[in-house]
């Protein structure tokens, strides 16, 4: 039988909870919820659980998928369950279903949510797995042998309820798959994935460090790093100038009376507290850039001549994301955004979404991201007053929307009633090279703002009209951007954006002199070179270049010297090439030109 | 005689409050000091001095000079001081000559501190011109006809005393040089600043603007001055990099700790008030880039071999200025430094502070400062144990400043136990095409923040040396430095920076098609462009180009296309030049790689 994936995985907690039990008969169970690849459960069982134990629950649970037992769902009531769990000593399943009791939720956070159904609070649903009994809403897969293919992967520390004051539990984790060749590949994309973490490439490659007496989630950026950067961030502006995207530029910091227009200061809760002043009134950092989009729009007149009218600003924002949730650049507390606001009116709305889509298309070609679908998030018309703007815009975009995709052959879905308030949007997520989807661009339309910031242009009859604003962003942020590109390719860039595109190894400190002049001409001919003058041996050089994941690199002695050709070796290719250097220039400026 | 200026500009306060006590006997008189460029007298004849006042204070001013009295010093007592002034009804005089009674100082603010000797308590100087007693600490040109040329400019509300709980008085300015030809020269150059003031060219050209709702001090950029100021920063960043120089990235914000080392949280007054966190330290926003500099320097180690590590970044910092002192671009809180940290060896001193003066003295050539000195700051053998860091090092690079700059033949001043406590340094000051002085560039030795942050390298003989840190700007501050900019060009910016360098003027609709092509054929050729699609007359339109001073104008009609040659004005030229496209084309980016 075909089941979802979440059934699977849901089943398998179980069985791994059946197992626990059979071993561990005191233990107690707190939730065991679905995540991405598997599940996981917390459990009690009075101390750390060790990987003898592991290994132990692991056998337990072939034994009882061998026996294959049903999932049998039962219904009792409230007070019922209570009982029961009570006379099991399940004493945080009696704590959820108490919560149930009197407030009408067990919810926490989250990843609770599966287990019991909020809808039915009267009763709730049991699901025995042999004699195993757990508080769970369910579906399961019918009998256990069903299940697909699993594995126990990791045990870690959890508090009760994630609070740390609550006592210490034991939330051991899985994966599971429906079919064993899925749960190779993922184990497999896991290993690929962890060579390639860019937290340690990050610094391998000299990119980007935190430190401490600065702050978490505040990267700072060596040379290489602000390079990348650089080269990452100078393609979109070139891309969309060339276009006629303009720039502009605005202050990272406001008074708080922008934001009060915005309505973020009241909904916004990710903004850095204020500073407070004595003789003025508190500024803000700037966590996004909208409103400052907005007044700068409005700060002149506009005609329908000069619409649309598209800024764009690669300018840095500050969100006080919790210091626990951090991860090196893909979750920061500076995202630096290409961030984009388009003014139109409603009958331009299909030419600029067209132009975004080309350069979707463009950027993820560049960065070789070769499968990515969109998510269209719509509204939903049978509650239609939750919506703000003019009900005609909404339908006719979201047909354009739908429409230029389905035109492109893109792979998408559609949420209906997943739009916000103010309008429809588009999420592009693409797959890095290891198969891990990312959500990368977004394209969003916007009726609230222009209402809100009173945004006008004079249309052919002088009259005043309400342009519609197009938010857009192709990276989301340039850090978290750059974190995933080091993944994707695991730190071994293209040579277009590679920050160092040519080591120069001189073979003895005698070559030096001469590297420098090889050097200034491959710089002048606009390519990145370092020359490597640390006197270790050339074997030394060539270990240190190819760890650093360069390019091309350029071996430099007596023969080559004597010859004037360059002895080159290409990243990942065996053989050496003998040269003339014209042709090395030549063969380098076209393959930077094609984005190679 | 020849007398400073300040003598004389002095000297004419003095007359000019005489001319007043002839014309309004009652007249109290505040405080009368010298200003840049001339003098201002605060007085309070019981309502607003008209410009007829004026004319007449100026008739009677010509009068007193011709009568040509002496400037008569007496010393009297404190007490026989304030009973003379108080007999005369001058009761502002009082209050100060009664606060230096019981303060033992007058000062409110720096501007009244030539009116007594603070030195001199117990008695004060009194000058007599004619009639006309004050209070002054002089000295005085010796007779009134000597004064050289002056001219009264203007007359301003201001508080007595800077505070808006007192009387109101009138503030009458005047000018004053030694000679009429100085003063003319002045008076012209007045006139040619205000049609060059950069507030309002910001305006008309569409460069910045500055918005309540966002904050004083705080421009931001349409596109015109985003790309102006893109064009000026990547110019830095090219004339940097080619020369060795390493870019890194910082984010704005930080711990308070890192200040905490630095030293600045205790003494550095332009900062921001804290981001006040409930579960994390307080966050600042940075007011300089040094202590991140430090910082990563810091969080890798260093061999000799490696040094000078050159890094440069081009970040915004926030001070807070207080808002009364906020003028346009030259005076903001958001100010984007060029900033550059070099860590060096003792010895490299003398060919980084080379380097630094080659970029200083290209950037000058490139935006036709002609005209530039530079003041040396040195510390004094006097008073050695007010500074840090090894003598020996002071002396050698105190040694190399002095011979580099007089190597080049660069005026230069010396100000002895000018430096600062960590290191020497040099201003640069270079005038603007009509004659005002600017501080510019800035390069300062610094042996403190290498000490306070424990900075290293190892040495040839793997020990730990302290490196010298040298802080470079070459602009100060990129919205300073534009400022400057526009008002040196008076927004006719040279072709190689103008945010626009040609605009295709269409002379008909039907024209405007060809237009855009052509327009993207200069742009394929790397030049910026504008195509005016206003639908108005080719005559508004020539008018609208001249009026953004752009410095190429491409008039695209019927006989333009027939004949496939363009019409081609150059800003300031009156004649128009029929010319071959690629021959436009070869011109343009001929000059612009001349830097023209």
């Amino acid at each position: 039988m075909i089941y979802p994936i979440e059934m699977r995985r849901h089943s398998a907690a179980h069985v791994m909870a059946a197992a626990v039990q059979r071993l561990f008969p005191e233990a107690k169970f707190g939730v065991g919820p679905v995540v991405e690849h598997g599940f996981y459960y917390d459990i009690d069982i009075g101390r750390a659980i060790t990987p003898e134990d592991t290994e132990a629950i692991d056998r337990e649970m072939r034994r009882i998928i061998i026996e294959n037992p049903a999932f049998v769902r039962e219904e009792v009531s409230l007070d019922d369950a209570i009982r029961l769990f009570a006379q099991m000593g399940q004493t945080y399943k009696v704590e959820l279903l108490n919560d149930l009791k009197t407030k009408g939720t067990t919810r926490v956070s989250v990843e609770e949510s599966q287990d019991v159904d909020p809808q039915n609070v009267g009763s709730v649903s049991l699901y025995k797995t042999g004699v195993f009994v757990d508080l769970c809403r369910g579906p399961h897969v019918t009998e256990t042998k069903e299940i697909g293919a699993w594995r126990l992967v990791k045990v870690a520390g959890a508090y009760w309820r994630g609070k740390d004051t609550n006592p210490q539990m034991q939330r051991i984790y899985g994966w599971c798959f429906a079919t064993a060749e899925e749960l190779e590949r993922h184990a497999q994309m896991m290993v690929e994935a962890e060579k390639r973490d860019h937290r340690k490439l990050g610094k391998d490659l000299h990119l980007f460090t935190i430190i401490d007496e600065i702050g978490p989630g505040l990267p700072l950026f060596y040379p290489k790093g602000a390079v990348l950067r650089r080269n990452v961030e100078g393609f979109i502006t070139e891309l969309q100038e060339r276009r006629g995207y303009e720039p502009i530029w605005i202050p990272h910091i406001t008074k708080g009376k922008l934001y009060e227009i915005s309505g973020h200061l009241e909904k916004y809760d990710a903004m850095y507290p204020p500073m407070e002043l004595k003789d003025e009134a508190s500024y803000y950092l700037k966590p996004m850039n909208c409103p400052h989009f907005m007044m700068l729009y409005k700060s002149v007149p506009h005609s329908y001549r000069e619409l649309p009218v598209r800024y764009v600003c690669t300018t840095t924002n500050y969100r006080y994301e919790k210091s626990g949730e951090l991860t090196g650049l893909t979750r920061v507390r500076s995202l630096t955004q290409d961030d984009c606001h388009v003014f139109v009116m409603p009958s331009q709305i299909e030419e600029e979404i067209g132009l975004m889509l080309d350069m979707v298309a463009e950027v993820y070609e560049a960065f070789q991201f070769k499968d990515f679908w969109v998510r269209i998030s719509t509204h939903d018309p049978a509650n239609a007053s939750k919506y703000i703007g003019d009900p005609q815009v909404w339908e006719s975009s979201e047909l354009i929307l739908t429409r230029l995709i389905e035109g492109r052959g893109w792979l998408n879905e559609i949420g209906i009633g997943e739009a916000a308030f103010y309008g429809p949007k588009l999420d592009f997520m693409a797959k890095d090279v290891i198969g891990r989807p990312w959500q990368l661009s977004t394209i969003q339309l916007d009726m609230n703002l222009p209402e809100r910031f009173g945004l006008e242009y004079a249309d052919a009859e002088g009259g005043k009209k309400r342009p519609v604003v197009i938010h857009r962003a192709l990276l989301g942020s340039t850090e978290r951007f750059l974190g995933i590109l080091i993944e994707h390719f695991a730190g071994a860039f293209p040579l277009w954006i590679a920050p160092v595109q040519v080591a120069i190894l001189p073979v003895a400190d005698r070559h030096v002199e001469q590297a420098m002049r090889l050097a200034e001409e491959f710089r002048t001919a606009g390519l990145r070179v370092a020359v490597d003058g640390s006197g270790e041996s050339v074997g030394k050089k060539i270990r240190a270049a190819e760890m650093q994941k360069y390019p091309v690199m350029l071996v430099l002695g007596d023969q080559e010297i004597a010859s004037s050709k360059l002895n080159v070796r290409r990243r990942g290719e065996k053989e050496q090439k003998i040269m003339q250097k014209t042709e090395v220039l030549v063969e380098l400026s076209e393959e930077v030109k094609q984005r190679k």
